[in-house]
């Protein structure tokens, strides 16, 4: 039961723990923020938690960041566009990992916000450290944070940034490899998928490199297919597929690929006699569809070694800023192509 | 370009602002709060933002509230578990909906963290609200927050907390609505999968007590069908499907509707003839199946009007908490039922 303190509805502070307590100020401080520079004993680090708990007190983020000059605050803009499983599951893994390391991972819900208009706004907040997922952030950004007290910015995603640590993921990699195994199992006429939805491009676009770049040199023609992730678009698609003589199709990923095998299918088409499919990032879904889809599987960092790069970042913050290739493509082969 | 101020590295403050564009600091609080009570000329409010440009100043947040007493922030706990596209959709036009009434959405990491030791955690942001997701929250913690200066605690999910405003979503009338088609289409012998993922139970609890609810003092029976997302579970339990008799199944979402029904394809059976399938959420994936997918529609409220409810909240903190149903549910008929 939480003991009310004298005037009912105020907030207790650090000055009712020490009254209580029966100790200084100075002391509730050091205990509640576990200072190990200063020795006390075992009874009065117990009286002071006592106080805290009786009163309800906890301490004030702000303040304490405030005197600190910094916070353990991670912040990590939130992406503007829904995100798939196989990501949400690396956000969730990176969080665990940079608890451990006793950060606090914010996500600030970015929406509406552009550029270093958004920097601005993050920087408010005075976060140690700034994870920034995707694209949109310049230079002039890294400058605001940096300028704010943020000791290390790290961009994940397919840009470097001046200033910034870059966690580079290259989804040309995710084309190139699908690409070539289409070319390997005798297919010609390549269309590439480039969703509609916006937010997308900067991994459709890398992605539609890589096929080029795969398919550059070779008798291979490569056909940019735009599609909105509904239903009616793909049955457009697939209306005109036989006049345009594809025999092959790189889906962008999984869910895109589901939707127009489904849509080539029911326009006659066989999968893979007259058009192999081939999706990426190996969801479960792809199991479950007849023919099972062919995918890319898509390796992206532990979440462990990123909160251990945004640590050493933090703890080094004048080190030159490092440029770190990750994200694995390779292809898993199943019945579709 | 960023003019750099006299020392290099170190973080601008409004006292340059204040010496850079003449004026007092009390001026440049004025403007970059953008008060309204105090009257401030054009021509000076222009100089002290191109101040503020040229230094690469940005106030701080926790100054400011610290000052104000309380942020214009609502802290939302981040989901634990990897959340669907349907629910990924609403916490986005919720973060656009306060957006538009000028709060700034913060999600924060709550992994590791469990129910009052949580509430802890998130009060020393001191948010002006917090919204809380799902369950765990008790009415300890919610006394921390309101300790602490929240003005508006409300909960978003099954459950109802003593000094909360809640959100319920009795997800009890999916499981509702899915018996009672069930039993209408003739089936009597009713399957209800039961997710093995753990933090899914407050979902799936529901969902398997309104099936119930639905089928009390009629011919039909109710069997549990514990369920990894996994192939091979989905396989173990197909293999098994015919001795137990079951001609239809709920079973709890789309995603496992897709699993469960391709295993029971796999084992020969016939869907609906044989065992009719419906899932939940209305997802894509369902109208792409064949047979297409049976679901249960779930309305959520719109982020409008729960950004309006939080906002009248902390408009009033001293209000009685108040619950408000939302969540609407209604089967959607499609071939597998």
């Amino acid at each position: 039961m939480v003991q009310i303190p004298n005037t009912p509805r105020s907030v207790p502070t650090s000055a009712d723990v020490a009254r209580l307590a029966g100790v200084s100020r100075a002391t509730v401080s050091y205990v509640l923020n576990n200072t190990s520079a200063v020795r006390i004993s075992e009874p009065t680090r117990r009286r002071v938690h006592q106080a805290a708990k009786e009163l309800g007190y906890v301490p004030h983020a702000a303040a304490r960041s405030l005197r600190a000059g910094h916070s353990r605050m991670v912040l990590m803009p939130a992406p503007a566009v829904p995100v798939g499983p196989l990501y949400s599951q690396f956000i969730s893994d990176l969080q665990s990992a940079l608890g451990r390391l006793d950060y606090t991972v914010v996500q600030y819900g970015s929406v509406g916000l552009h550029g270093d208009e958004a920097a601005r706004a993050w920087a408010e907040l005075r976060p140690v450290a700034v994870l920034v997922p995707g694209s949109g952030l310049g230079p002039q950004g890294v400058t605001v944070l940096k300028r704010s007290g943020a000791r290390a910015v790290v961009t994940v995603g397919p840009e470097c940034v001046e200033g910034a640590h870059a966690v580079q993921m290259d989804h040309s990699a995710v084309g190139f490899s699908a690409a070539r195994h289409l070319y390997e199992r005798g297919r010609r006429r390549i269309g590439v998928v480039v969703p509609a939805e916006g937010g997308l491009e900067v991994f459709s676009g890398p992605r539609l490199d890589g096929v080029r770049r795969a398919l550059a040199g070779t008798d291979a023609t490569v056909t940019e297919l735009p599609l909105a992730y509904e239903e009616e678009a793909a049955a457009r698609l697939a209306a005109r597929w036989r006049e345009r003589g594809l025999d092959a199709v790189f889906a962008y990923n999984d869910e895109y690929a589901m939707l127009l095998m489904r849509a080539l299918q029911d326009e006659g088409l066989d999968v893979p006699a007259d058009t192999a499919v081939i999706g990426a990032d190996d969801l479960m879904l792809g199991r479950l569809l007849r023919p099972r889809l062919s995918t890319v599987h898509i390796e992206l960092p532990s979440g462990r070694d990123l909160a251990e790069l945004v640590d050493r970042a933090v703890r080094d913050p004048a080190a030159v800023p490092t440029t770190h290739k990750v994200l694995g493509a390779s292809v898993v082969h199943r019945d579709s192509s």
